[in-house]
């Protein structure tokens, strides 16, 4: 019994494919802290979950393919205050972020066709590329220069017959990056010349530290609607286990093409959607709170993370995730061992390996991705922790 | 801008395409039953709608990607009672039965390969097979012989190199056909025969009407584990907004690939799986009274359309369709008449044309999917309206 060869060809997640080692770590009694992966401690607002409970109606039925017209109107109100002017129409509900994807690339590659994505980049675009036979082509970026948008004529190194758009996470994960408007602006007259597709995926949005402020693809000037928007409530309103998203895009093919494909699926979950409606009035103070606290969370593990010889990384502007370089040549082997063969009084951590943030071969072999989604007593362990690791897997 | 070829010629959802004219016909205050949509009007059981609003954890957190393993034993119990023996390992939670289509799809088949379905079928197979490249081959069937399985001859004129399984739907959506175990045994035979997988969506398991009993193609033996089972709950507990579904197999090879593809996704929606986990304790009693008013608007619209001059279909053993022959030459042209030109005190009745029930072209023409899932006078009122209608449309 052969699979299909993409099927057998898909990565394993290396944010989810040490758990078995984390839940033989658990079963031995260790208590492990989860830096792998983006699932944030911070309260789901209590709007969200009372937009729910409030469901009332006696059958919980199929809603519209493209999400209850309520939402999609209380969504234009969330992007007009970011300056995001959008209809309704304009935007097409989704089951998730992770949905919004695969939709997007459906809609503008065919099988052996590749995107351009600056590279680490969130290790699942690789999954979904290679449900649907699509190549990622990675340019690489690097801590050096703070993750920054590489030269134009990176991408035009990269751009052949069969690319057909720019993939691109704002604000960054993994690398924490937040691209300035002038970078935006030269990626969409990059497209424009070569008549690509702009794909950003901007569910970190809220999420930017000091004097940063994020600027969205919609909010660059852009004749053809080439810029497709891929958007969550996972991080905003801490509610990742909602599976609620969406695609906003100006470009009316595209709202015609995943209309068909979410006719096919015929709905996104109805009562998450009910949730999300209400949490649009969560208050200022809810998301000033909560970016104080990843602030304060981002300060203290770079702060120890700078402390541990041989560890490199750098101050992210936005998200909540670091890429660092550790002292390893083999960071897969690492983060097994850290959960197979290491406890300091009872506790290890999980990172996520990060060569399977990279497209390139090779790369990322000595890096991590860590999520600074814990409080920071939580961090502090953790960075203890890793010191101790580092100097017992090196036999120091 | 040019979209992908696929995303291009993704089919329009024959069940909902027509909804722009229903919506107008809405707006000018017409009444409009909609036979059109597998949208039942039972009750959701409390039982579920309580599961979901019992979550009193602060965040509403990503799940395991295969489901929560509370669920999964719950379901091992649910298909226990149904004399089908699994595992919690063997069964991966997605959201709905739509995406446990996409990935079975995927996991068995490359891009031009091709899957082989009994038409008319589920309309959305065409959606998913488009979204990833893979054909999908009719074989026709009849209602003179109640929609049953062809003779073994006429999958052998459609298998070559390229095909990699047979797709069935299990009670039938639309026909209403439910499969006997001996031609269950022989399709898996055919698989043996010629390394195919089968792929068998059994959400109608519960609706089956007289002496007519459900089998699983988890109950044929098949040592090389070629079965793979979807579901969903939509049906079952009226919760087709809750977007649950799954996977069941004893193919650890399908498994693992849809592992990877779920870690891609991160997870299905949390809150509803406790919903459906509560739901497996529906009483017997609330079956068996669905069961009876299913069968009794069965009774209905097919006693109502059998009077009605040039109309045939024939009388479902399962599931809540039927496939009606109607005195039209391009049913498509009809449904859309009877959403914007036609009415009936104020009253009017949306039908899925049959066509897009079909891979090979020119079939279905003449023929329309109905859903009984509307209350017995609207089901007698639509049958009026339809009398009316064809009246009208042919001009007598």
């Amino acid at each position: 019994m052969k699979l299909s060869a993409r099927a057998v060809g898909l990565p394993a997640s290396p944010i989810r494919k040490l758990v078995p080692f984390a839940d033989a770590a658990k079963s031995r009694g260790i208590h492990v802290y989860h830096l792998n992966i983006g699932q944030p401690d911070i309260r789901t607002p209590g709007l969200f979950l009372d937009g729910i409970r409030g469901y009332r109606a006696d059958v919980l039925a199929y809603g519209p393919s493209n999400g209850l017209l309520s939402y999609r109107q209380a969504l234009c109100r969330y992007y007009d205050s970011w300056n995001i002017p959008l209809t309704p129409d304009e935007i097409f509900v989704t089951t998730a972020g992770s949905e919004a994807l695969l939709f997007s690339i459906i809609a503008i590659a065919d099988a052996g066709d590749n995107v351009i994505v600056m590279e680490p980049f969130y290790t699942n675009y690789n999954g979904f590329a290679a449900m649907v036979d699509v190549e990622v082509r990675g340019i690489p970026t690097s801590a050096d220069d703070g993750f920054a948008v590489p030269a134009s004529e990176k991408f035009l190194e990269k751009i052949d017959s069969r690319t057909r758009g720019i993939l691109l996470c704002n604000p960054n994960n993994p690398t924490g990056a937040v691209y300035p408007e002038s970078d935006l602006k030269r990626l969409v007259r990059l497209a424009e010349d070569h008549d690509l597709f702009i794909i950003s995926d901007e569910v970190y949005r809220e999420f930017t530290y000091g004097d940063t402020s994020h600027t969205s693809i919609l909010q660059i000037p852009d004749l053809d609607g080439r810029a497709v928007m891929v958007d969550s409530v996972s991080k905003r309103y801490s509610a990742c286990g909602a599976r609620i998203g969406c695609i906003a895009s100006r470009n009316r093919d595209i709202l015609t093409a995943v209309m068909k494909m979410g006719q096919a699926r015929l709905c996104p979950p109805t009562l998450e959607q009910l949730g999300a409606s209400a949490a649009v009035d969560t208050p200022a103070e809810y998301f000033q709170r909560v970016i104080s606290e990843y602030e304060l969370r981002r300060d203290t593990l770079f702060g120890g993370l700078m402390e541990i010889d041989g560890v490199f990384c750098r101050k992210p502007d936005g998200a909540f995730y670091m890429m660092v370089t550790l002292p390893v040549d083999d960071s897969d082997r690492f983060c097994q061992y850290m959960l197979e063969d290491f406890e300091l009084s009872g506790r290890t951590v999980m990172m996520a390996p990060g060569a399977g943030f990279y497209a390139t071969p090779g790369l990322g072999l000595d890096q991590v991705r860590m999520a600074y989604v814990l409080k920071q007593e939580d961090l502090v362990a953790s960075v203890e922790i890793l010191r101790e690791g580092l100097r017992s897997y090196s036999g120091g």
